[in-house]
């Protein structure tokens, strides 16, 4: 049944908050209606940490993962093994490989997926400067940590092409995930020993 | 295990979004990622509808529900029967009776329901301006649909003390909907029965 909305502000609010994923209409009344039963500082405060989010938001100059200076935790950190690099589509995957505690490298996010029927080629990821990391880094492997499907494999291949020039070892992340599953949802077990048993593109 | 954020303004978004009911810290985050995938504009314009959402939504002088005007629409409509009225415990619950199509009467949105155990007394709640539209309106009934919890029959058995000095039949929504249950979580058949066969308190 069409949901009628008491006013037009509850409306537009309900519209908003439909927009983000996994929050259908009902969900979203609900959260509407929630907000305006608290204190309108709780509000403010949510709203306020939106828009900082993302329009104060930085991005490490070196891997491009979500970061507060000009290199994240990560690249800043000496602790970590810098010859190894595992690349991935996206900051969740950062943070999905980080749980697992099982990889002691850097990353490299290439911030999507070569994707046709999306529209995402090859010119909207940044490709660029991970060959960049490449040629003038000491990495001597490349992680490839993408998602198993389609998309993953073409984007896989397109890498492995445009890095074949350098003496680096090729490796991927290994297919322990299900076939057409989404890298983020595995189980950390299942993602750790992936990327331990990682297989080497000859 | 304990979710290492990749930033300080990715926390506090997830902090606040998780504040809300029903979102907690993993959900949170994907929210925040999605936000900073998509356009900021979107962001923009989902903080701008709960800031407008909590600061300027108005409430119907006559029943206090959600309104855009002085008067709400169920309040200022020629259709509706204004002498039956219907007493809920929030505006949720005049959406679900709305969805019904079963009342054609009024509303009056108390805003909260008599609880001692979270603080909340008669006197926090709009039982002065229920019993001052008994009084001066041509009311001859008053169902009072409030869920069927300790705290429901608590409010009802105060405002039945309230109002037995009027001539006004008061009764209550049919115990068809299982007690202990929400009001609002009731699906529309039952919950429009539960109006057609109210109970007249003797």
């Amino acid at each position: 049944m069409n949901q009628q909305y008491p006013s037009k502000l509850v409306e537009q609010a309900v519209e908003e908050i439909s927009k983000l994923p996994g929050i259908g209409k009902k969900s979203a009344l609900r959260l509407a209606l929630h907000l305006l039963k608290r204190p309108e500082v709780q509000s403010v405060q949510l709203a306020s940490a939106l828009v900082k989010l993302r329009t104060e938001t930085k991005f490490c100059k070196q891997c491009h993962m979500i970061s507060d200076d000009e290199l994240c935790g990560i690249c800043a950190s000496n602790k970590r093994d810098e010859s190894v690099l595992c690349v991935v589509e996206d900051v969740n995957d950062v943070l999905a490989i980080e749980n697992t505690g099982q990889f002691n490298g850097l990353y490299h996010v290439l911030g999507g997926i070569i994707s046709p029927m999306s529209g995402i080629s090859p010119a909207d990821l940044r490709i660029e400067t991970l060959v960049e990391r490449v040629r003038n880094g000491n990495i001597e492997e490349v992680i490839l940590g993408l998602s198993p499907t389609m998309e993953g494999d073409t984007t896989a291949f397109y890498l492995t092409k445009k890095l074949k020039e350098f003496s680096v070892k090729i490796s991927t992340i290994a297919r322990g995930i299900p076939i057409g599953g989404d890298l983020e949802y595995t189980d950390e077990i299942t993602l750790g020993r992936s990327i331990v048993s990682r297989v080497t593109y000859e």
